[in-house]
């Protein structure tokens, strides 16, 4: 079963660190399989190189293993706080990626500081706040999950129009309709992440783009509207 | 029609990103046919990798359409303006190269600091004020154009001798006397973006290189008096 | 003798370069052997390109010549007190690796702003500090191991919790139960500088992760309730 | 004539780009025969991938022409000057290479704030004043030369325990015994000058290592007590 999508849920964890996303077994990739609802993820701390297809673990919405021996990413938890939140959500990423988990170590949202930025994301890139002593000490895992979805409600996100989101000292969670568009938005939250860093090296006042120029550049995109492509 | 200025516009598009200066699709190169003067532009939003010669879109000065059937870069307008401002631009290079797009997300001219930058650009790489709210919301792409040539007139600016500018939360333009001169030009650009950043980093109030240093290293290699290379 | 130990030692030497941790010469490593007790360590200043299994030089824990001809890494003594203060460690890692050697050159420890940091390190990176005068112009090898050792020992680290340190004006040593779990130390320790140093840029005035995450984090991965990976 | 070294000189200048040191042109490289006094330099403006042996270009101290059909390097006069002043001088580098020219750009010298460094260079890299406006406009090269000649006598620097320098606003010049040891000095000087860069950035009031730390690198390296590699 889920032989197509074992192979692309594979094929979305090698390419982090091909992307220079992740090193060492600091990443991991899920999907979800939008006929049964069943997550695939990869197992807990296998290196890369040994991984192949059939080492992806099956679960369900509630963490129950559908398929496969290996334990699942310890992070499986998180996915699925989000899947279960957001059914537009089709595949996550998570990495400690050097640029991103800057700005989640120094707890700040990334500003919107360009059209690279809105071309992508519709606003900042969001911090979820520290997680309090209890949850850290209680079900972390899924805890983590469940701030990011507090954060997403309480800003009001559409989480597909902002598909990536900082954890306090910790890391970068990105995601998509499936799970190529998660890997994708990984990527470019990293660049997105070092061109701020360094506008702010350059110019530290440095204000947000306009409100006008991310919604023009968010929506030559994105929408019924779009213009950019060959497809639109 | 254009077979060999269309492998050259395809060659330049395909070396943005080997040069490091585009990831993704965010780039785009056109050339001018010094003869019909038509425009040969990269469609929008292709892969770099499924991108051949026969791809590339012919436009007049106007932007109707000469040959192809693919729609061309969104940014076309934006060329077409600066190709029928200034007659003596053979080729022009879009980027969001990360060090110049840093500070064009900044909003700041990138100051002459030194001869790496002097040999090639005869003054500051300057950045073109942010769009207004009527502009963005109207023609954006031809208006992006616009203000380039508003800076450069306004400036004084001789566009062969500072073949490059930023634009304000957005990215970078290079061009050239052909569309190779172009691609060097947007290279050296990031090279020289990079430094300037460095420079201030360790130093925070440096000061631009001296008036008299830097028309001897543009004047060194360009004009009628040049001793640089084996041709002059 | 040593046939098995000799290449794993070559092998680690050889990880440090492909890692982007050590250029032309600058960096060596050493490994006990658990049942004799010799270590096994790179000789001085020889080309990586030219190194062969063969060359590892051995000595006992008093310096002494036991196997090889090559003068051995002039940072032997460095290495040797470390065995001979702490049992549990079987290989050492000694590189000037760019980004935890700007840490040690500012003199300062590496704070523990992550869960990246807090996967491998149970606390900040101590910087030991500068040697004396004495120290330096006597036996500058052997002080700058017992530097190291006054670290572990007045702080009260266990030097399995947190296997690295920077060591003032000089650069970075790691360590690990074995050679192989040396080289990892290093590696994380580069990757964790330099997020931290991007972390500060971004966020001057940045507060360490709180102590509850990264203690989450640690005993995640280490130690009797570990439930990372496969084999726990 | 000059066979080997035409080969050693066109190697060295080859080295360049492969180390990170020089982009597109912006480099060169000159050995000095020890048994003639000619100089064998890079042709000026020549793209690396064409080079070849036979396009060296030999001179006389003076600068006039042994062999060789195509115009030297630009910068010939500033090799020349250096060779002429400072007979220990065997090989001459020249780069815009980033790292360093970035404090050339700031017009600071490089503070010795490590081991890395004084394994390589007895002291602070210095930074040759600004050229004056006479001298910009006079016989420029020559005079660039005469500057850093200036600047060694000034300071009463061994040109041998300190092989590099940079020039204010423009790039860095390293030498050695023989071009193979300039090329080396010009690739240590690329990575002490990215690290004190790092070092400030973490540290801004950071001060320089101590003498006797600087004394004890340098002379466990060099000199008649060296007792680094297996040569000494």
């Amino acid at each position: 079963m889920y032989k197509e999508l074992r192979q692309r849920v594979l094929e979305a964890n090698l390419a982090l660190p091909r992307l220079g996303l992740v090193k060492y077994t600091w990443g991991n990739v899920s999907a979800r399989d939008p006929v049964t609802g069943h997550v695939l993820i990869k197992p807990s701390g296998l290196p890369y190189e040994d991984m192949r297809a059939e080492h992806m673990v099956v679960l369900d919405l509630d963490g129950q293993a559908v398929e496969g021996s290996l334990r699942p990413s310890s992070d499986a938890p998180t996915h699925l706080a989000l899947y279960r939140a957001f059914p537009q959500i089709g595949g996550i990423v998570h990495t400690h990626s050097p640029e991103a988990t800057a700005w989640a170590q120094a707890g700040l949202d990334i500003p919107l500081y360009g059209t690279t930025h809105a071309d992508h994301f519709a606003g900042p890139i969001p911090c979820a706040r520290a997680l309090t002593l209890e949850e850290i000490q209680g079900e972390y895992e899924l805890n983590t999950g469940l701030v990011m979805i507090e954060t997403i409600n309480t800003r009001g996100i559409d989480p597909l129009h902002i598909p990536a989101m900082l954890c306090t000292s910790h890391g970068a969670f990105a995601w998509g309709e499936d799970v190529e568009a998660a890997v994708m938005n990984a990527g470019v939250l990293e660049e997105v992440a070092r061109m701020a860093r360094w506008t702010r090296a350059i110019h530290p006042g440095v204000q947000p783009a306009a409100d006008a120029l991310r919604d023009k550049h968010f929506f030559r995109k994105h929408g019924e509207n779009a213009y950019y492509g060959q497809d639109n």
